[in-house]
């Protein structure tokens, strides 16, 4: 049972005007008429917010449909160039930087290269501001028309105003990365785990679109997994949950990275794959080297996919999610060849029941959706205030 | 983000008087000025609300306070004879049918014995309806008194009017046992699984109270674990999630009984402690038999150990909780004596982030709660309605 909570009529406006710019941003366009329909609010109240947004130049007409012998219905969408926003992908091997409007459609990108075990936290936030200017002057958007810039890190975030991170693999333990970026920007800042961001993408945008009860799995260098329960991203407690790739499938087995022994991303993480395949790791070709790994007939194919299925079948009988989306580069490289074996392997190692009701998906925004994923985050913050709210804010 | 919902004034009033029910009940006495503090609500409509389930006798008075130099104010709490429940614990071993009033204090119980491998539905749905009688004689309470009767079963009950129950250590697969129930009473029927019934339990009136995060496990025969995210138990899209004992912790270990090998179960059930040991199972006296071999200094102790840390962690490092509560019989064999033990066990297999963020408790409901939870259940449902709508339903 939730807990208590009380609502007031101001709440309840709020809450129908955000509602009814997420029913228009998902389902637009559309009429008041088929709003009123859509979100179930009464004809007088949709013509009164939609008024104010429209104001606001918030949402914009989008043509007519006729109606059967009155007048013809204005159609109404969100307006894509109300404001824009930025997503950042930090990973391993470097830091991209991408401009979206409202429909997220990419505006401009630039993208740094690191150099292996060249993660420090002031050059990460150096490229990250050069690149936000790049994009803004490429695409010719000026700054106070963003609406946010969200930035998908590694590892583990801290909820909290100083939203420190900590990446094993950057060497980084409790770096403020936000701290830093607010010393060269004042664009509102969105610090996220990149695994849960493009796991936000996917459910809006992607493979889980409409799923409530869903796991989003990520396999790279890195192995995460973004649980959402009743439409809900379970965060935890203080923001780590999904480290999914540090849960033991063999107990006392390969050493991790993490400095546990038999975590999953020992065996299904790329650095492992290509270990266990005696191939060289982290050098500039290893997605390649990977990818001719997983194509061979190498004994290492049949166990890394009893592995996977075992680390999904895991989150199936503890979870029953409806519906499993694959993604990450490792993700896709297993996925697009071998989803059927891998299926394979999950059957055989989870409850008949629960198995029959989940459905693996690879992810289709492809590996590259972190960039996406952290600007959905603006998106996000945007959808949900009220407008009349954000907007005196915004001033 | 949730999706879009529309709330009226007349759910706004609901959910108010609803949550004015649920703070008396768990933050009563309290007088009118003290539930305008608690719940945020005008004076005007807590007078208005308590007047109204004053007259339906679902509140009564307790009582006054004096207040400085005014009027003595008047204390309120919920009525605990307004109703009864009917918890009931479905075993491997027996049938238990206790009555609770509403403050869940205990007023009658009946339990009939299980013979091994006697778990027909027939059986088991007569020895329920038996013991509903039984209670209510006993405790002198007419049925029309009786909110409901919660059924806690082993297994996986799935969603829907049918509630069919897959229990593989009973040999049910799609047994409609609240079927069999309803063509012996009219009363309200709620069927859960025990576990979840339990931790409802735990969460509501023992160690996991107030957590909006945490796991409530369940070890005994069999193992399981009921996730709270953010206060919303996890149930998953058709109700079976949980199966915490049926995740792998050794790829191709042991056999379990579910058809899997190396199943978490496999190394903490009761039976596999006991097998590990070479002692008999399933014998009347197992329970003291398991209770021996944990406070001997046999090998089983310390593996059993390793292989509980290593279930712990994998949930604290997946999910992130901000408590862990140890329940069933095993459970509280294992956390009496060695609690310090199966923390250090975690510690060693988890991320040092999240272990730190969580607490581990012994459930202090003790290893009998399932008969309260499942009577929690009805409660739940008393609380969550609102008192209106019941009582016209009721009619």
């Amino acid at each position: 049972m939730a807990r208590p909570e009380r609502r007031t009529m101001r709440d309840v406006r709020r809450n129908n005007q955000a509602m009814l710019l997420r029913t228009l941003y998902f389902a637009g366009p559309a009429s008041r008429l088929e709003l009123t329909g859509l979100t179930g609010l009464s004809a007088a109240t949709v013509s009164s917010m939609t008024g104010d947004l429209l104001g606001e130049n918030i949402i914009i007409g989008a043509g007519q449909v006729d109606s059967d012998g009155g007048r013809p219905r204005a159609l109404l969408r969100v307006n894509p160039l109300y404001g824009y926003a930025i997503g950042v992908d930090v990973s391993e091997t470097h830091v991209r930087v991408e401009l979206f409007d409202l429909a997220m459609h990419e505006r401009a990108k630039v993208e740094y290269v690191l150099r292996p075990a060249r993660h420090d936290p002031e050059l990460v936030a150096r490229h990250i501001l050069a690149g936000v200017d790049v994009v803004l002057s490429d695409a010719g958007v000026p700054p106070e028309q963003v609406l946010g810039v969200g930035v998908g890190v590694p590892g583990i975030v801290e909820r909290g105003d100083g939203g420190l991170i900590h990446a094993r693999s950057f060497g980084w333990d409790g770096v403020p990365l936000a701290a830093l970026l607010r010393a060269g920007t004042s664009l509102p800042l969105h610090v996220e785990n990149g695994a849960k961001a493009m796991a936000q993408a996917e459910l809006w945008f992607g493979s889980g679109r409409g799923t409530g009860n869903a796991v989003i799995v990520l396999i790279g260098a890195g192995v995460g997994a973004t649980v959402v329960a009743e439409g809900a991203t379970l965060h935890g407690v203080t923001r780590s949950a999904g480290e999914w790739g540090h849960t033991k499938i063999v107990v006392g087995g390969r050493p991790c990275r993490c400095g546990g022994r038999g975590c999953l991303e020992a065996y299904i993480g790329a650095e492992a794959i290509l270990e266990r395949a005696g191939a060289p790791t982290h050098t500039a070709g290893w997605q390649e080297e990977l990818a001719g790994v997983l194509a061979s007939d190498s004994p290492v194919v049949a166990e890394t996919l009893t592995y996977l299925g075992v680390g999904l079948a895991n989150l199936i009988n503890l979870l029953n999610p409806e519906q499993i989306v694959v993604g990450g580069w490792v993700g896709h490289l297993l996925g697009e060849r071998l989803l059927p074996a891998v299926r394979a392997a999950v059957a055989e190692n989870s409850l008949a029941q629960p198995y029959a009701a989940t459905s693996i998906v690879l992810g289709n925004l492809g590996p590259d959706a972190v960039a996406l994923g952290a600007a959905t985050l603006v998106l996000e913050e945007f959808l949900s205030a009220a407008p009349a709210a954000r907007m005196t804010a915004a001033v």
